[in-house]
């Protein structure tokens, strides 16, 4: 029988070999008390198994509150607990709610992170995954194998009329922009109904594409109840639109699930929220276990982060997660990594080299609508310095050989 | 206008204000470079608003990772920052995504947890809560105002078939309890297929309301995708069953919302997970602010842990989930505090002192399945234990005024 195997870095005042025995009987058929049915031969069926456990550091402070340690000392392992497909299937609410569920909770753990996840074939069998994904969307914009997608978010992030918003996207349309979404703050804003925005934002990118040929993403944020969603969804494909944007942690994963399922345009993952769930280095979920269960779900592009970020991250981390995304999950296709976060172009040097990949969304604000030539070389900026980066030139190579970004350097070089 | 407020409990090497001022612009209006439109009548119409900071301790080591501090010092604090209905109106999902959402991310803060939300009466006037609530929940389990109903959860979590679940609900109706629940980890295993449960479990439910003229909540656990989720309800009710189990962190706000909406049956809402959420004391969210979306959603029963449980959670921590679940909200009915892990009866004590109310769902495993003197004797002595409770005996007093109550104190009592 196939099973699920979910891999822990975990912290506990006792013997981890222990902390790790109660974390699999807590999540299958471990009870504290003898009832009618609790066979040998059910236990063997459903009793989640401890894989392995390799000890690693011990510290004298508890990572988190909820339990004292009698010889003062704390012990961090990397544990792997497998469970039988018997227990859940392929439910992905039930495989969350055993794999991440209550055991947060027992006093065994000062600290807790699932940091990994391995699926058994069913899954694939089961999900196809995202509908558009890499190849998809580059179908969708237009977009040469040869170069990452370019995109920007509108900003002010709350505020502007449809039509202030359509007059913006119109200047990134002329700029050769593939990529625009709106922020996760704007759904339907008292000046700003979504339906407005969407006539008002498709009739330009329509007009746009009509005159060249080249029809831009614009991932419209659907997140709000589900009959709501389904309905924005419909009015984004009546107006010609080519994606949706979800908040995929304040929807959650079943309502999610349902629109990527409709599959008539590409859904853009905003992963808000997350830093809540994976900043503390031994509370909650490593993007590897994360990413794994949205591309089940079937989103067609997901955040990462970017590197020399304005937020918290490293850069060590954030490569993690693209490279997280670049491994093949059963037969589906690839999720585009969304770069975002202070991105300019200058970090396109260090994101290719670390990653070898162009198969990314790459999301500049300021980096396009700030640049000291105007948007539109701003866009050229970006595409320079893939190309520089992808042919191997140096950052200084770069700005010798392009004016556009060169002039970009002057003005976001922070290093 | 009206407006939003959240109450953060924050960390930064910053001036509170300072780090206040940066998290109300990332979100709402602020952006780092000007564009069209970004005129001060936006700013005043949509800008986040620091209402108030208090200045509470200062530490020298920061509680997550990703800042420093040129002092050596973070600073704690207690801010308020509002927002305008206009931003979001009462769409949920995006207003979680501003409360909850980037903001963990920012460097500014070395810690950051949600604690509390103020909602103006429009959310009142969109959202009608739960369903059923205490009131409903009473008449559907036949309950009377002058005790908290008894509950179990059938354990082994996993591995029993429909039948043999049935042949243990068969003893606990015989017992006289009022709930009884799947087990969050159980959806649809392999030998027990939620829709064979359904029939095998409402067969001796139904038999026994028949018999007795009363009519035990089972709440099945329906957590899945959408449309699996719909027909797991309509399954339910069909077989005249009175309640779905959701595990609402794996599922999802979006989907609960359009479950709860049905209305036929009362909604228990199992938190699992929620140790990820608010273990850290500086990081995620408090569960006063929590609860408050979870009513909005409209779930009618919402776990609270125990006092005395068997996980991290303080008695301090519990009590103030109950009390925030007896807080009115708008003109919603309340939802019914579901009191779980190691109860017994011995707790009913100490939890009746210090909530004063009978209004909870007080849930036992083996409480009841363990007592010396039969499941049978287990609910009595729980009902005795309450009854004590209420008329003021005490702990001892009530061992000494009843032979089953004393009995489960005999084997259970660890104080």
């Amino acid at each position: 029988m196939e099973r699920i195997t979910a891999t822990y870095y975990i912290e506990t005042p006792y013997d981890p070999e222990k902390a790790a025995m109660v974390l699999a009987g807590e999540q299958s058929s471990g009870t504290f008390v003898a009832v009618p049915g609790e066979t040998a031969e059910l236990k063997e069926r459903f009793a989640a198994k401890v894989e392995s456990v390799k000890h690693l550091e011990t510290v004298t402070t508890p990572s988190i509150p909820g339990a004292t340690s009698s010889t003062g000392q704390f012990n961090r392992a990397e544990v792997q607990v497998s469970w039988s497909m018997e227990n859940m299937g392929t439910n992905l609410p039930v495989l969350i709610s055993t794999l991440q569920g209550n055991l947060y909770e027992i006093t065994q753990f000062t600290g807790l992170k699932l940091m990994d996840i391995e699926l058994p074939p069913s899954f694939g069998a089961t999900f196809s995954g995202p509908k558009f994904g890499v190849a998809g969307c580059r179908k969708l914009m237009g977009v040469e194998t040869n170069r990452p997608f370019i995109g920007t978010i509108i900003k002010p992030s709350i505020g502007l009329t449809p039509q202030q918003t359509a007059t913006i996207v119109e200047t990134l349309l002329a700029a050769g922009i593939d990529f625009i979404k709106d922020d996760e703050l704007l759904g339907s804003a008292a000046n700003a109904n979504f339906y407005d925005r969407v006539d008002a934002v498709m009739e330009v990118i329509q007009a746009h594409a009509s005159k060249t040929g080249k029809k831009a993403m614009y991932a419209f944020n659907i997140s709000a109840e589900i009959d709501e969603m389904q309905k924005r969804y419909e009015k984004i494909v009546t107006a010609g639109g080519t994606a949706a944007m979800i908040s995929i942690n304040s929807v959650g994963l079943s309502a999610t699930k349902k629109i990527c399922d409709i599959g008539t345009i590409a859904i853009h993952a905003h992963r808000n929220g997350w830093g809540m769930l994976t900043r503390h280095p031994l509370l909650g979920i490593d993007f590897k276990a994360y990413q794994k269960i949205w591309r089940l779900v079937g989103v067609d592009q997901l955040h990462v982060n970017g590197l020399q970020n304005k937020f918290w991250e490293t850069d060590e981390s954030v490569v993690a997660s693209i490279q997280a995304l670049q491994q093949p999950l059963f037969q589906q296709q690839n999720v585009v990594p969304v770069v975002s976060s202070g991105q300019w172009g200058g970090q396109a040097f260090e994101t290719y080299r670390r990653t070898k990949t162009v198969d990314l969304l790459y999301m500049a604000g300021g980096g396009i609508m700030a640049h000291p030539m105007g948007p539109a070389a701003g866009v050229v900026a970006i595409q320079q310095a893939w190309k520089a980066a992808v042919d191997g030139l140096s950052f200084d190579e770069a700005r010798a050989q392009f004016p556009e970004f060169n002039s970009a350097a002057q003005k976001f070089n922070t290093k």
